[in-house]
């Protein structure tokens, strides 16, 4: 097989991602000292409150790095390493015994499988900014690299609190279960720490009537909020008390991760009898279709009334592999993107709401083909839509790029939102970051160099997409 | 909000949208200065003959600049700008009261919306090109622009004839309804007046059976033909008859704007009963699809005997937005791309004339999807089919280079048409060209840099992209 | 109409393809010096391994060069030269009385519509390197330029063997119908030549129920085996034999050319009855889809017995001018690539042998939007599945980067296998090897040069591209 390449220095060029011409090179390196040390934020991502609530240190670099990781672990899965081998806890949360310096030495030898991959500028920018490694990881030096990472971790400066401090976070938003207690969000308002780590409210468990135990999350609901959610109109209360829970807990936002982006928008009847169905276990599998794209609907119109910004994730074919799916459960690298349909799909729904200037709809999309077909024809025409960021597979230098090049020319820059790292994992935080502002820095400097902007409106541009813009969309 | 900066220069700089890197720069304005003073062809467009028939100065900049251009108005809208406000008419034909130079302000003010769109340089160009602008426009200096251009309106060289001499025009092709008396165009003619201003037969008012009006549409027809257009002889008879009458009175082409690019080729006996059914107004959703699906096939058999080149432009959804529509009527920026499939849809015609090379098939996408899969393979087998231009969103810098970059591996330049402007915006004309012949000039250069194509080569396709093909496929 | 340059210089640049910012282009340089003079490893085309075995010369250029190459004669035929004018055979293998000379002079005349197409870049290295042609091919040394090549082809150097060497070949796999002899491949073994031309086992016509003589074709298969093809079991173990037998002599690989990606796992019963179906001819549409869909996932199951790699190449609509393929048959260049779906299509195959590290299934597309939707996560998930080179249509400089730019972020250079030459035009061999390696080098350049990989690492990478890769993912 390729035998990698025994070790070499690891170095992070100062102007890494930027074009080798040298006049469109400046222009971007001033475009990203503008932006380059100002806050982060980031609104959407899935690091746990708990870290933040307790601030243990963390355990060992193959359980921060490698384990929450599907980037990583799915790369190494392709290759042909099973997921035991890396110690990956399979559905029911049990591991198999592994070492965790084993595992990391498994990842070292194979660290060549990332060259072209984000994956890899992100590790590269944590080991050197974070950890001040000078060496490329590889098999030579896996042990080495493993002790000088497992001392750090021991450090009080490598505490979560202090980390989201080092990071220069401003606001970290998580993404939560709506049945969720919001326990440890309460617990670091009430320490008195100024990090801002809010909750964001994801009401898939009780929306999507095939979700895994969703007749006792639904019971659930109406424990929580004391709603007889067996009727239609309970069910929508005790959802607005939730939303409304979260928003005392300082939620800003919610998120949908649906499989289409289809919406509904049913009579009041139909809706109610369609519910019976759900709420019985009666339903087709159409009429779960149908549910999720009612619900849509109807969180939209609980976003104007309560504020909350709507997030819609969808297009991705969750669980593909069934074999892996029952062995170990879901997020393990094998959810597929599948081509997206926005146009008809969303038009009840903008129907309803798409004039309304008090929702704030942000639409991702994993099928790149959207961009300049569907989504940012939508943004530039709907007020009350907006582009999220390039999502997921997509959250890399080439992705991003064509983003917006894809996107600007019809949407603008006005009717995107900024940067959403979308990550659990906490230490790749500010590396994605300085991807994304060295991406849109390169892109600002290419139509600078080209005439077709001034360096000094560039400058607010990408301003406004590091700070104003998502501070605006996300309502923070 | 976001708030916009304050005034600065304008500058245009000479090398625009060509590339940093100063060798393929320097070919790039050698190529574009062997074509940059050619007449322009603009044979595809949404102008009023009128103008040119009646010679009337412009109104105000208000009318002319904003108020017709939905480029404009959507992105303003998008950003929670009621329409109301701009002035724009309702469906009825009524505006609210506004005052021109406070919708100039409001435009001004939100300049800044369009950095990064072609919009943005479609403007600038005119600005300065023709006004002889000197800054950017902004809040502050709203009212002075105004003025300046307002000025200029009243000088008899910003007349509709003496722009179109300005611009260096050779012929101005507009779209009209198969009912149109064509008397401006008759009347331009017979005015002695140089100018070529044609016509363009676009029947889809008296072939899309769900088109607003559409049996009066048939009565009218029949009427101005003689034919009983009740048999589906007579109503092909009387569409032959109108295509000749604009054939008599200048026009070298068709338009076909339909949802999908579907066509069929049903025996006589079939169209005949189909036809019943649309005539009576018996007609199912499924044959109306049919109906022009087939009208497609038929007009290309009348551009096999008569001559006239044909165009296909499939895949906006219309009126996407119904709530804007019930108010404002049509082509007010709620028009959305959706996926188009070409390769089977278009058999049944392809099948029939695809071999006959007396036909001149353009086609034309919203989905740049189809421009590597679909269109650039079909271009390059068939001999009826041609290429045209990136259209309507993606008549911009990066959707024309997409478009050559997806297209020309395949189908060359020669199954390609040159570039259409496609506007109702009269005074961005020279600036699309402009535009159009410095990204063809950046595409060839880069393949001269390359060592991909001779830059003697290169001068020779850019000469025939910018009038040779035109003046051939649209027979000029 | 358009008038071709008369003759100027052929010059091939040494750093044709490579990016014009010097940086860059230095990098390049370096980079592909590395693998330039590497050994072509050609594990997949559509040579014939009679030429090997008889060692013939070529009859003349427009033979050799013009009429086996549809990429040459789809382009002239878009433009209205008829297939009869240009010899190429009907379906019956006649053509008119055409001479060579006079078809060579048409293309000659109509070189100009190559520009920007990779023939271009083909033909001109074979010009240029292999017969030493100082000027462009036009009009007016179209006979000077025939009498040249024709005069080499008669010379020992230009027999199929010795261009075997001169092209410095390793492997040059053939694809070959299951019902062949393989003599020719027998013959060249014998013979005592070194040369490695390997068959290629591609089950389409006893698989694909629509296939001309597919009952006829079942028949010889029995007669072949000695099995009885009347039952499924039957039908089965004759397959297994015929592959048996192609790798006996030499075969590495399958190859399987569906219309869709569609696989199926049908239980032993109803796979039987679909069979009896199938065999007896009484079968529906559906039933010849669905039997392809569960043979893909039978060669699944018989390439993890024996070893032979597995290659699918779904999206052409074969034959889409049905005029044409009256008359001239199949492989005429009026295949269409159309829109395809992999995730959901290929789930029932990689559900059974996906995390199978015994199977190495090969992915390509004629459907570019699927490289970052689709594709690139599929392989980088699933040990089984790896990615194809761009194939046909985008099997150019273009192509070839877009590949790259949409799979490598999710999918990294390791789940690819290098490059396919895929062609029948044998003296393209080495321009296209040459091309590929140009455009991985500045691929890799360009992330050297903007500080996303070492130099040192991206030499790795390309060696791995242009031979370990190859030789590991088709067990060479």
């Amino acid at each position: 097989m390729i035998e990698p390449m025994t070790s070499a220095a690891l170095y992070l060029h100062p102007d890494r991602l930027f074009p080798a011409e040298s006049g469109t090179r400046l222009i971007a390196k001033r475009l990203f000292a503008s932006v380059k040390d100002l806050p982060l934020l980031s609104p959407h991502g899935h690091t746990s409150a708990a870290w933040f609530a307790e601030n243990n240190p963390f355990p060992n670099p193959t359980e921060l790095l490698i384990q929450p990781d599907h980037y990583i672990f799915r790369m190494l899965y392709s290759q042909g390493i099973p997921l035991e081998v890396l110690g990956i806890p399979n559905a029911q949360g049990h591991s198999e015994q592994t070492d965790p310096r084993e595992v990391w030495r498994i990842f070292a030898s194979n660290y060549f499988l990332f060259r072209g991959t984000p994956t890899r500028l992100w590790l590269d920018t944590s080991f050197s900014d974070l950890f001040g490694i000078t060496e490329r990881l590889c098999t030579e030096n896996a042990d080495e690299i493993y002790d000088l990472i497992a001392a750090k971790l021991t450090e009080p400066s490598f505490r979560p609190r202090a980390l989201y401090e080092t990071f220069r976070l401003a606001v970290l938003s998580t993404t939560d279960s709506p049945l969720d207690t919001l326990e440890h969000h309460r617990a670091i308002h009430s320490s008195g720490w100024h990090g801002r780590v809010l909750p964001t409210f994801r009401p898939d468990p009780v929306v999507d009537a095939e979700f895994t135990g969703f007749h006792d999350n639904l019971r659930k609901l109406g424990e929580l909020t004391g709603e007889d959610v067996s009727s239609w109109r309970g069910y929508l209360d005790a959802l607005r008390k939730r939303r409304a829970f979260f928003q005392e807990n300082g939620a800003t936002a919610t998120d949908h991760g649906h499989l289409t982006a289809r919406t509904a928008d049913l009579s009041q009847r139909e809706a109610e009898d369609l519910y019976v169905r759900i709420y019985n276990g009666t339903f087709s599998a159409a009429d779960a279709v149908l549910f999720q794209a009612q619900m849509l609907t109807e969180m939209a119109a609980m976003s104007v009334e309560d504020g909350l910004t709507m997030q819609l994730h969808p297009g991705s074919v969750r669980n593909h592999n069934a074999a892996l799916y029952a062995r170990f459960g879901r997020d393990k690298g094998a959810d597929i993107p599948s081509s997206t349909e926005y146009v008809r799909s969303l038009q009840p729904l903008l129907a309803k709401f798409g004039n309304d200037i008090r929702l704030t709809l942000i639409l991702f999309t994993l099928d790149e083909t959207t961009y300049s077909r569907e989504l940012a024809p939508l943004a530039g025409h709907y007020p009350a839509v907006f582009l999220g960021p390039a999502w997921w597979f997509h959250d890399s230098p080439e992705g991003m790029m064509r983003f917006r090049e894809q996107a600007t020319e019809t949407a603008g820059f006005y009717n995107t939102v900024g940067f959403n790292d979308d990550t659990r994992a906490f230490l790749s935080i500010p590396a994605r970051h300085d991807v994304a502002r060295r991406v849109d820095a390169l892109f600002l400097a290419k139509l600078v160099a080209e005439g077709r902007l001034d360096e000094q409106e560039a400058v607010e541009v990408i301003r406004d997409l590091t700070g104003r813009l998502v501070r605006k969309a996300y309502k923070l």
